[in-house]
């Protein structure tokens, strides 16, 4: 198997973004860069150790986000991230990180992964900033203050364009009525960047149709860019987002254009 | 609805590849970049006119079909497009084009669409190139010639990689299916681009599982392009694809990294 041989830029951050957010995604995208031109796209997917939430970790997963973790601490924050867990750097403040979020599509070159990551302070999510690797294109919100960027405000599935995690058993005939239902329906399979997508307004909606695939860090982004934008992150069932070093808990997240979009999609899924 | 303020690098065509091609390419990009600033995702969706090929002709379709006919005309060649049909410019060499591949996509801003061509002679496509409009990497290959890029060399559909068109009504039983062999499907919306994913390993196949959706330029880039990386594009019900200038013909293409994971696909469709 051949190496990707496409470039990582670096990631278009601006000044106000915090720097441990900033530092961490530009050391995510340069570790990324690195494993590229180092590694086959086969020893990237290699699965080498089990992650501290419980799914296997590739190596590009472990090679990421050991540069994350050497960044956070050199600023001095602590870091909640899938494969690590928790580190405790002292600090009142957490950055909870996907280092790599689309670590299939990172692994093979499919060029749609991206780092992803909260900046979080008692408990509260109070920044966000994602970055797309082979862009460098970045979105970045503070909680409760507007963004550039506004979604589609779209109410109502008839005619949306929605992502979808791919179907999985025991949800795939949820996740076929709302194909149904929608224009069209994409299948991108990174939960970060496509809800990046919501918040922008280049798709009406995403969703997890019931496979209680997300973890936190699937999610916290979201969970202050796309409201920040105008648009709806929840879960399916209505299970609140808590910031919890726990993790084994798992979530249906859906982001919508308004929320008035995310019931009728919830409604749908639930049948 | 906003604008897509995202930008459309110039195309990176190396000196080899045709001037026609390399020409109506630069156009392409060039001008879904001004209809991004000049128009609103919503307006770059309105569906403005029937295409020659019988579907409806979104606004971002015909802006960018315009600029690479003229650019067609400048260099002295026939164009055979999606939209406009054939534009006889008295020459020996047509150029097959699909100016907008993922017309959905660019319209909206999903950061998945490209232009796509191919250079025919004597009914015989001879060279091909995909130019991806988000990012200007580009994929070019002279048909029997080797090209740098490899198919993954995958022949079996168990664990592979795939991209699927998105299930319709009539193929959902064969999507499934598919989809369950395989390790994880991915629906992007723009054969072109997924085609490109093939020929370079980042994906094992892609597949149309049946809905005849595939008109000629959507599939003749990746017929050159494919074989010279080591792969094989063939048509799910065995049809040849051949240059023809009436575009009501339809096929249900299948792009694999070996012609044994095309058989494979192919008997797991028909079931």
């Amino acid at each position: 198997m051949t190496k990707n041989p496409w470039p990582v830029p670096e990631p278009q951050v601006s000044h106000d973004v915090h720097p441990a957010l900033a530092a961490t995604a530009r050391a995510a995208a340069r570790a990324y860069q690195e494993a590229r031109q180092l590694h086959a796209r086969s020893e990237l997917r290699e699965e080498v150790a089990q992650g501290a939430d419980g799914t296997p970790t590739m190596r590009v997963d472990a090679i990421v986000e050991e540069a994350v973790a050497t960044a956070a601490r050199r600023v001095g924050v602590n870091l909640l991230s899938e494969e690590a867990g928790f580190l405790d750097h002292g600090s009142a403040v957490t950055l909870v990180v996907d280092p790599v979020d689309g670590s299939a599509n990172a692994a093979l070159g499919v060029p749609l992964s991206c780092f992803s990551g909260a900046v979080v302070v008692d408990d509260r999510p109070v920044e966000a900033l994602t970055v797309w690797f082979d862009t460098g294109r970045s979105w970045w919100a503070k909680a409760g203050e507007p963004t550039p960027f506004r979604t589609s405000r779209r109410t109502s599935l008839d005619g949306a364009a929605v992502c979808l995690m791919r179907p999985k058993r025991g949800s795939t005939d949820a996740w076929l009525r709302v194909a149904d239902r929608a224009d069209r329906i994409r299948v991108l399979c990174t939960t970060c960047l496509e809800t990046m997508l919501v918040a922008e307004g280049a798709v009406d909606a995403f969703a997890d149709t019931g496979s209680d695939t997300h973890r936190l860090m699937d999610l916290i982004a979201a969970s202050v860019i796309v409201p920040a934008a105008g648009g709806a992150l929840v879960d399916l069932d209505g299970r609140p987002l808590v910031f919890d070093v726990d993790l084994s808990r798992r979530w249906s997240g859906i982001a919508a254009a308004t929320p008035q979009l995310a019931d009728e999609l919830i409604t749908t899924i639930l049948g």
